[in-house]
């Protein structure tokens, strides 16, 4: 078999037979293949498309190329979470915490923010102490004691996905549903848990703008998970405006706080509230009340244990940034408009995310919303304010987030935060 | 401007920018744009293709990324002719001479041979001394004293090109009717000539097996060339069957000399002939006998002091090769089939060709034809005769070989060589 074959065989809108696929993966793995060579493939599959066995046959090669995490050992039901990221997504933090308090194993292997979107690993790192790498026998530890942790992807979980995912990155071949499919499902089926819940967002702060898009995205990835034995659904969730009040690594480790202790923003409680329901409800526990364990505790209690035992304070003092800069409605009338990618640029402009793997992010940094969208205002009030440890980032960040907030003078009709769900198909 | 953003606008099927092309090249050529990434731009070429427009300017920035001949100081018009690659194709070795005794300047920048198709300067260079690396200078003298050189092409004709052409290679990015157009023409305007005939060569034996697609191609470069100021024309000529009675390097000077001394094949001369009235009318020579100078010794005047000025010696016993042997005639019949693919495979297979551009090649190597398609054979008529320095390579060779001749009862219709042609438009 040769490469060039395979190339002109996608090339020419045939479907990949699994040998070729197989073939394709391991030769770019082991070297044999090109940089050039799987770039021309990856756009013929941009062009050309994959079919559903075509796709389970890459995502499998995919996670061929490293280890699949194995806890069965653990003796209990393992779920896990993955969001297609969002501004203000922190959703992940108390929902780890709240669904280990009903028994359930949460191994939670997250990934960093790049771009406007926030990572989970940053957000946690704004906790002093908290380290996000921890090997496979220690995570196992802690899923044993504490029943959840939040930690780094090792680098043998798909590490052909690894490197495909930063060619496609320069190749202009990121926006294909197969690819982004395989790509997120070949690393979170070689996580392990036993069933995943997908948050695949939608709306301009989403990487999906289109709703019939991210079905279908959704759609596929559902198919991908079940298709390896992982219990798979996936709810479509609204990205048009940040999630929740707060966007920034310990902006959001504070929201998270509040919604462990009971309260926090209602768009956040109620997909935490979501998500824990269909991971409770994969691992055979229904009528459960869910609500009951953010209001008394349990899942606060999880939290902590969870920091200690990823070596964090709990009860750490949270960093602060230097400056802050209030934003403040200049006419009477509603929030018309509050969107996500706006605020979320300005988030990523302040400093709270990076533009290059390698930059390092400031812990403070980011927006704190005093409205949400729909609410009255009056001229003057503030909406938003700024935060940063660079003065010179306040211009930026304005120039983005300030186009993305309009005051109207009709009430705007109220915000569905899901949109839609996609089960499993018998 | 970012290269990411030029391969998703072609990615998305819309035209390239004259800016967003010559950005392109430039990149490539500094290094500023990877391999990965000018092969998924290629890609999107491929599948989405490009209009007239942007093929001309990718043509332009081809040919600026080195230089552009110019034998306007040789005082008199210049005519070059190019071909697509074909099987036993020697044309242009008597036709240089042959329109240069006429007055008009040839100056033929040539390649080497890779597959199945022979290479012009592999062939010069079976004839003891001769030179085909010649400076610019050097080429300038030669032309002006006798009027015909063919040499070597220069690294810095369209540098861009050759990068490009090895990355279409490997990436399954060759049969593109833009890509290939933009490549042969971006070399041939750099190389300088006044005018230019172009031999589309259509058939078993050549890159185009089809007639329809070889006009597409035809008339892409037809109007590539017009369009940067060279009077260019197309022929679309028959590759099915070998082109004359010899194919390999060695016995194909020998049939040079024999089509120079006023004989040779029929279809070799019919298609000499027809370039060189071609070559001489965009010159504005019409009205000329061709072929009296085949025939009076005018045209072997001009190829003798050609050999001589480019170091080789006219006279030169050609090299033969160490082994011969022979194809007969299984049965009476008409020869209904000699096709050209299986035939320049066991010529490539006998050592007339290289596989790889480091390779060497057998200057004796090859096929000699004792009948031609349609021709009536008796059982036991020798065929073909095969020549090799290395024995082993026989067999592989018959392999090919022997499947593409077949004797049928009934007697073939008479072959066209001339399919069609393609002209200049107003």
């Amino acid at each position: 078999m040769d490469v060039i074959d395979v190339i002109k065989a996608k090339r020419d809108g045939h479907e990949l037979t699994d040998e070729q696929i197989a073939f394709a993966i391991r030769s770019y793995t082991e070297e044999q293949m090109g940089d050039d060579q799987c770039a021309a493939l990856l756009m013929a599959i941009f062009l050309n498309g994959m079919s559903r066995r075509e796709t389970v046959t890459w995502t499998n090669a995919m996670i061929g190329s490293g280890t699949r995490m194995d806890f069965s050992g653990l003796g209990g039901p393992t779920a896990d979470k993955h969001s297609t990221g969002g501004v203000g997504d922190k959703i992940s933090l108390p929902l780890g915490p709240l669904v280990a308090a009903f028994g359930v194993r949460v191994p939670m292997l997250s990934g960093r923010g790049l771009g406007h979107t926030g990572g989970t690993l940053d957000k946690l790192e704004s906790i002093a102490g908290f380290n996000v790498n921890v090997d496979s026998e220690r995570l196992r530890a802690i899923l044993t004691d504490v029943g959840v942790a939040i930690a780094a992807a090792g680098s043998d979980l798909a590490p052909a996905d690894k490197r495909i995912y930063a060619l496609r990155d320069v190749t202009g071949t990121v926006d294909s549903v197969p690819l982004i499919a395989s790509s997120i499902m070949s690393k979170k089926i070689a996580a392990g848990a036993d069933s995943l819940v997908l948050d695949v967002k939608v709306g301009s702060g989403a990487f999906m703008k289109d709703l019939e898009q991210a079905k279908i995205l959704a759609r596929t990835m559902v198919d991908l998970g079940n298709d390896a034995g992982v219990e798979t659904s996936a709810v479509l969730t609204d990205m048009s405006t940040p999630l929740g009040r707060t966007i920034g690594n310990a902006l959001e480790i504070e929201e998270t706080r509040e919604i462990l202790a009971g309260g926090g923003p209602e768009d956040v409680v109620t997909l935490t509230v979501e998500f824990a329901e269909r991971m409770l409800a994969a691992a055979g526990k229904t009528d459960v009340d869910v609500r009951a364990a953010l209001q008394d505790g349990r899942a606060m209690d999880r939290w902590r244990r969870m920091v200690s035992a990823q070596g964090g304070d709990p009860d750490a003092t949270l960093p602060t940034a230097r400056h802050q800069h209030d934003i403040l409605a200049e006419e009477d009338g509603y929030l018309g408009t509050l969107d996500a990618l706006a605020l979320g640029v300005a988030s990523w402009r302040l400093g709270a995310g990076r533009a290059r793997k390698e930059d390092a992010v400031q812990m403070g940094a980011g927006v704190r919303l005093h409205k949400t969208l729909g609410e009255q205002v009056r001229k003057g009030d503030p909406i938003a304010t700024l935060y940063t440890d660079e003065e010179s980032r306040f211009e930026p960040a304005l120039d983005s987030a300030l186009p993305g907030i309009v005051i109207t003078q009709e009430q705007p009709s109220a915000r569905e935060v899901v949109l839609a769900t996609v089960e499993k198909q018998n």
